[in-house]
Protein backbone atom coordinates (compact mmCIF):
# COMPACT_ATOMS: atom_id res chain seq x y z
CA UNK A 1 0.00 0.00 0.00
CA UNK A 2 0.96 3.67 -0.35
CA UNK A 3 2.21 6.04 2.22
CA UNK A 4 0.80 9.42 2.11
CA UNK A 5 -2.77 7.67 0.66
CA UNK A 6 -4.70 9.07 4.55
CA UNK A 7 -5.39 12.00 4.62
CA UNK A 8 -5.11 12.72 1.12
CA UNK A 9 -7.76 14.40 -1.15
CA UNK A 10 -9.67 12.91 -4.10
CA UNK A 11 -7.03 13.68 -6.83
CA UNK A 12 -5.82 9.76 -6.73
CA UNK A 13 -9.24 8.73 -6.95
CA UNK A 14 -9.85 10.51 -9.86
CA UNK A 15 -12.81 8.29 -12.14
CA UNK A 16 -12.74 7.07 -15.91
CA UNK A 17 -15.51 8.93 -16.10
CA UNK A 18 -14.15 12.10 -14.29
CA UNK A 19 -11.39 12.09 -16.43
CA UNK A 20 -13.62 11.75 -19.48
CA UNK A 21 -15.31 14.85 -18.27
CA UNK A 22 -12.04 16.81 -17.74
CA UNK A 23 -10.94 16.24 -21.13
CA UNK A 24 -14.38 16.52 -22.71
CA UNK A 25 -14.99 19.79 -21.45
CA UNK A 26 -11.69 20.89 -22.59
CA UNK A 27 -11.51 19.76 -26.22
CA UNK A 28 -15.22 20.88 -26.41
CA UNK A 29 -14.09 24.67 -24.84
CA UNK A 30 -10.66 24.62 -27.17
CA UNK A 31 -13.09 24.93 -30.11
CA UNK A 32 -14.60 27.71 -28.63
CA UNK A 33 -18.56 25.38 -28.94
CA UNK A 34 -21.24 25.37 -25.96
CA UNK A 35 -22.92 22.57 -24.51
CA UNK A 36 -25.27 23.12 -26.34
CA UNK A 37 -23.82 23.20 -29.72
CA UNK A 38 -22.39 19.81 -28.95
CA UNK A 39 -25.38 17.85 -27.75
CA UNK A 40 -26.98 19.60 -31.22
CA UNK A 41 -24.25 18.79 -33.32
CA UNK A 42 -24.12 15.20 -31.76
CA UNK A 43 -27.26 14.23 -31.30
CA UNK A 44 -27.33 14.25 -27.34
CA UNK A 45 -29.22 15.76 -24.77
CA UNK A 46 -27.80 19.15 -23.43
CA UNK A 47 -28.55 17.37 -19.77
CA UNK A 48 -26.47 14.37 -20.95
CA UNK A 49 -23.62 16.37 -22.13
CA UNK A 50 -23.59 18.47 -18.78
CA UNK A 51 -23.47 14.99 -17.25
CA UNK A 52 -20.63 13.73 -18.69
CA UNK A 53 -18.77 16.40 -18.81
CA UNK A 54 -19.05 15.90 -15.09
CA UNK A 55 -18.40 13.08 -14.78
CA UNK A 56 -21.62 11.62 -13.61
CA UNK A 57 -22.12 9.31 -16.59
CA UNK A 58 -20.28 6.75 -18.37
CA UNK A 59 -20.12 7.30 -21.61
CA UNK A 60 -20.60 4.16 -23.98
CA UNK A 61 -18.05 3.29 -27.00
CA UNK A 62 -20.79 4.89 -29.29
CA UNK A 63 -21.15 7.95 -27.78
CA UNK A 64 -17.89 8.28 -27.76
CA UNK A 65 -17.15 7.58 -31.46
CA UNK A 66 -20.35 9.94 -31.99
CA UNK A 67 -18.97 12.82 -29.38
CA UNK A 68 -15.68 12.36 -31.41
CA UNK A 69 -16.80 12.46 -34.84
CA UNK A 70 -18.66 15.68 -33.85
CA UNK A 71 -15.51 17.36 -32.57
CA UNK A 72 -13.75 16.18 -35.24
CA UNK A 73 -10.81 14.19 -32.99
CA UNK A 74 -10.10 10.29 -32.99
CA UNK A 75 -12.01 8.56 -30.21
CA UNK A 76 -8.21 7.15 -29.91
CA UNK A 77 -7.16 10.36 -28.95
CA UNK A 78 -9.86 11.33 -26.65
CA UNK A 79 -9.14 7.86 -24.83
CA UNK A 80 -5.65 8.81 -24.59
CA UNK A 81 -6.29 12.37 -23.31
CA UNK A 82 -8.32 10.39 -20.62
CA UNK A 83 -5.51 8.21 -19.34
CA UNK A 84 -3.42 11.18 -19.46
CA UNK A 85 -5.39 13.24 -16.79
CA UNK A 86 -5.17 10.14 -14.33
CA UNK A 87 -1.63 9.74 -14.67
CA UNK A 88 -1.73 13.93 -14.26
CA UNK A 89 -4.31 13.48 -11.29
CA UNK A 90 -1.65 10.77 -9.85
CA UNK A 91 1.24 12.78 -10.15
CA UNK A 92 -0.12 15.80 -8.22
CA UNK A 93 -0.54 13.70 -5.03
CA UNK A 94 1.94 14.49 -2.69
CA UNK B 1 -9.43 -14.32 -49.06
CA UNK B 2 -11.74 -11.74 -50.33
CA UNK B 3 -13.68 -13.59 -52.64
CA UNK B 4 -15.21 -15.80 -50.19
CA UNK B 5 -16.87 -12.36 -48.55
CA UNK B 6 -19.17 -12.77 -51.81
CA UNK B 7 -22.90 -12.17 -51.30
CA UNK B 8 -22.04 -10.47 -47.68
CA UNK B 9 -22.48 -6.83 -48.08
CA UNK B 10 -22.48 -5.55 -44.34
CA UNK B 11 -18.92 -5.06 -43.97
CA UNK B 12 -18.92 -1.26 -44.85
CA UNK B 13 -21.52 -0.83 -42.11
CA UNK B 14 -19.45 -2.57 -39.54
CA UNK B 15 -20.88 -0.40 -36.05
CA UNK B 16 -18.54 0.74 -33.43
CA UNK B 17 -19.29 -2.72 -31.17
CA UNK B 18 -18.91 -5.04 -33.74
CA UNK B 19 -15.17 -3.30 -34.07
CA UNK B 20 -14.83 -3.77 -30.70
CA UNK B 21 -15.77 -7.40 -30.66
CA UNK B 22 -13.73 -8.13 -33.10
CA UNK B 23 -10.87 -6.25 -31.62
CA UNK B 24 -11.54 -7.58 -28.30
CA UNK B 25 -12.10 -11.46 -29.21
CA UNK B 26 -8.44 -10.75 -31.24
CA UNK B 27 -6.99 -9.37 -27.89
CA UNK B 28 -8.27 -12.14 -25.63
CA UNK B 29 -6.78 -14.96 -28.03
CA UNK B 30 -3.67 -13.37 -28.39
CA UNK B 31 -3.38 -13.90 -24.59
CA UNK B 32 -4.14 -17.30 -25.38
CA UNK B 33 -7.29 -17.04 -22.62
CA UNK B 34 -10.61 -17.85 -22.40
CA UNK B 35 -13.90 -15.11 -22.33
CA UNK B 36 -14.44 -17.35 -18.74
CA UNK B 37 -10.88 -16.16 -17.48
CA UNK B 38 -11.55 -12.71 -18.78
CA UNK B 39 -15.05 -12.69 -16.88
CA UNK B 40 -13.64 -13.63 -13.72
CA UNK B 41 -10.22 -11.32 -13.79
CA UNK B 42 -12.31 -8.64 -15.18
CA UNK B 43 -15.43 -8.83 -12.84
CA UNK B 44 -17.95 -8.87 -15.31
CA UNK B 45 -19.98 -12.19 -16.33
CA UNK B 46 -19.39 -14.35 -19.05
CA UNK B 47 -22.20 -14.09 -20.96
CA UNK B 48 -21.74 -10.38 -20.87
CA UNK B 49 -18.55 -11.27 -22.18
CA UNK B 50 -19.96 -12.75 -24.77
CA UNK B 51 -22.41 -9.78 -25.64
CA UNK B 52 -19.38 -7.66 -25.81
CA UNK B 53 -17.30 -9.78 -28.83
CA UNK B 54 -20.20 -10.44 -30.40
CA UNK B 55 -20.67 -6.57 -30.96
CA UNK B 56 -24.43 -7.06 -29.54
CA UNK B 57 -23.31 -4.54 -26.59
CA UNK B 58 -21.82 -0.70 -26.17
CA UNK B 59 -19.00 -1.04 -23.68
CA UNK B 60 -19.18 2.00 -21.22
CA UNK B 61 -15.65 3.60 -20.60
CA UNK B 62 -15.36 2.48 -17.15
CA UNK B 63 -16.21 -1.35 -19.05
CA UNK B 64 -13.41 -0.39 -21.49
CA UNK B 65 -10.81 0.50 -18.97
CA UNK B 66 -12.08 -2.59 -16.71
CA UNK B 67 -11.01 -4.92 -19.75
CA UNK B 68 -7.87 -3.11 -20.93
CA UNK B 69 -6.52 -3.20 -17.18
CA UNK B 70 -7.38 -7.27 -17.27
CA UNK B 71 -5.79 -7.33 -20.70
CA UNK B 72 -2.62 -5.37 -19.70
CA UNK B 73 -2.97 -2.90 -22.72
CA UNK B 74 -3.85 0.74 -22.89
CA UNK B 75 -7.58 1.81 -23.84
CA UNK B 76 -6.80 3.70 -26.12
CA UNK B 77 -5.12 1.22 -27.71
CA UNK B 78 -7.82 -1.02 -27.94
CA UNK B 79 -9.94 2.12 -29.05
CA UNK B 80 -7.30 2.68 -32.00
CA UNK B 81 -7.97 -1.14 -32.93
CA UNK B 82 -11.19 -0.23 -33.01
CA UNK B 83 -10.85 2.27 -35.33
CA UNK B 84 -8.21 0.56 -37.54
CA UNK B 85 -10.76 -1.93 -38.01
CA UNK B 86 -13.41 0.36 -39.06
CA UNK B 87 -11.31 1.35 -42.06
CA UNK B 88 -10.61 -2.01 -42.56
CA UNK B 89 -14.06 -2.67 -42.95
CA UNK B 90 -14.73 0.12 -45.35
CA UNK B 91 -11.42 -0.50 -47.58
CA UNK B 92 -12.94 -3.83 -48.01
CA UNK B 93 -15.50 -2.98 -49.63
CA UNK B 94 -15.85 -2.85 -53.46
Amino acid sequence: MGTSEGTHRTERSLTPEQAFGITLRRIRLRRGQSQQWLADKSGYHRTYVGLLERGEKSPSLRTIFDIAATLQVKPSRIVKAVEQEFSRAQGKSH
